[in-house]
């Protein structure tokens, strides 16, 4: 069964969103429920690419769905595979499939909770950069407690060996996804490094503060630079773009999650280890619930690719439902803003 | 008043401990307490080092105390002050004075809790590098829930730019540094990195990947290579040493302290948000307590510098006397250890 013959007039060329239906640990069932949620929820269209009969058998309601398609992709790239040479190799695996059905135009942005540098590849291959920007970086948001905003870490994990000139545009493109996605005016940008003195840093920091210090860049895209800051700012509030390198942040990022999903699940532990401490649940839960699930790192579910021709979001590996249905609404919201042509304007500047 | 007016016959050429009173935001206060708490609960001698007018008038009971004594230095460097360049120049400094005694054999180990890269630089330059050490590195070890063990991280922030080489010589020295504070017969080392798969990295991690395979290093040390791990294995128990560039392994550390910071403030200040959750204190806080205490990274307390002649410890800057306390403790129960004496057979091989 093509998607051809069961497309709606609702879903061709409409705004939906191209999902990698075999990317993450949980595909693709977790993908198909993702877009079931995504669709009874928020009303967002989807295609899903990927193993048509893998699809269907995750769950029969898709067949005649009025808001999601399915497309037919016979490979799938591995969690752990080479990215590029797998993206170059494997031209009918779902996340190439995806990443055209955007350059195409048969939907306007592109998810994957698949592998990140695969997604990244396709994205780059498929879908292309902005004019003037030199490498895509991937922007995550974390919490700031008690704020609406979010401190964005870029670069997450795309590039694990920049330049000084990487990092700056870094800046920009995360101080641009900053204003548009928080609705940070002037978003306040500092470098990731180990002290806050100027002269602190590695090689490639050091070398970037120079950089940095020529306030044209922060002009070109509306930001305020303020100096060096250490990983303790990632969720003070202080700042509201971290710029490091893609190695030091994906290093991060994994830290974090892993040392805050242990502590939680210990402190989880903890809160049932005694019949006393149980009977306290229904006082606590429904207060240390939702603070819980602030502050897991992998319920920040989809960060955006920031510096490709259209908008590519890429969702943890261990999405589960929810996860995918949010992250899905991410992407609808982020190709409904005017991130990407704010990409473009500082980078035609 | 000077130290050889004070000294008594129990503290001269003793096993003491050179602390330096200047360092961290709290001293010399914190510092003397501390340094009175490890006299009194675990019969530690120290040298306190520094202001000699702040540190008598931080407690009166320091005159004739039998186990500390104090010894004027009339320099700090500050915690932001350019470490190299401060320690060649602020030759009456309290860390530089607190190193020179342990190069003297006046103390048999230094300890600070303030500017790290001084601190160091001191150990470096007073104290000298166990000949074949190219660096000292710094050890940082993490909780691992439900294990006695730990977990160290090196390079935790001396060499924010290190080479290939380096690495392995990270490795070496936190292989025997874990072995003998944790008992770990054969430490399981691996290159902290951003996927599992050999090829990822950055550029030093995948040149690093190469000595790695290499097992001599291994063999000096009793190590097993476990190849490379992802930051969510900081303390999930898989790897007892995590090997990264002194910058990497800072960002993490100072990531890691503020993200958990934030969240177990966030949680106790939840725990007491509503009358109710309060009055489940009784039956949570002698479970929650404990947990907290050890998911707390400042708790961590010292991180040792592996590589130089003499035991040199570092406490966190923030540290309170009791941190102080557990400090002095480490440290000498590092100096009283053969750890030095290890380090030695590995690079002497």
């Amino acid at each position: 069964m093509s998607e051809h013959q069961r497309a709606t007039p609702e879903t061709i060329g409409s705004d939906r969103i191209a999902v990698d239906a075999m990317g993450g640990d949980f595909a693709p069932e977790a993908v198909v429920q993702g877009a079931l949620l995504a669709a009874s929820r928020d009303g967002i269209p989807t295609l899903l690419v990927g193993d048509e009969e893998a699809i269907h058998a995750a769950n029969d309601s898709l067949v005649d769905h009025p808001l999601i398609s399915v497309r037919h992709a016979s490979e799938v790239v591995a969690m752990g595979a080479e990215p590029a040479s797998s993206v170059r190799r494997m031209k009918d695996s779902s996340i190439v499939r995806a990443a055209e059905a955007v350059r195409d135009g048969d939907a306007i942005a592109l998810l994957s909770a698949g592998n990140t540098g695969a997604a990244m590849a396709a994205s780059l291959l498929r879908i292309g950069r902005i004019k003037g920007v030199t490498r895509p970086t991937i922007a995550v948001p974390f919490p700031i407690l008690g704020s609406t905003t979010r401190c964005s870490l870029v670069d997450a994990g795309a590039n694990p060996d920049a330049t000084p000139e990487m990092l700056v545009q870094f800046a920009q493109l995360g101080a641009v996804y900053t204003r548009s996605r928080y609705g940070v005016a002037r978003p306040r940008v500092a470098i990731l490094t180990i002290g806050e003195e100027a002269g602190k840093g590695n090689a490639l920091v050091k070398e970037a503060v120079k950089l940095f210090e020529d306030g044209d860049w922060a002009l070109s895209c509306g930001a305020d630079y303020v100096g060096n800051m250490e990983g303790n700012d990632l969720m003070s509030g202080a700042a509201d773009v971290l710029v490091c390198d893609g190695f030091t942040g994906n290093v991060v990022l994994k830290s974090l999650e892993g040392a805050m999903e242990i502590a939680l699940d210990a402190i989880r532990a903890a809160l049932v280890s005694t019949p006393d401490a149980v009977a306290t649940a229904p006082v606590l839960d429904p207060i240390l619930t939702p603070l819980f699930n602030i502050l897991n790192p992998k319920l920040i579910g989809a960060a955006m690719l920031c510096g490709t021709r259209e908008v590519s979001v890429i969702s943890h590996g261990s999405s589960n439902a929810d996860t995918i249905a949010n992250a899905i609404r991410t992407t609808s919201e982020l190709a409904n803003s005017t991130v990407v042509q704010d990409f473009r304007d500082v980078f035609s500047k």
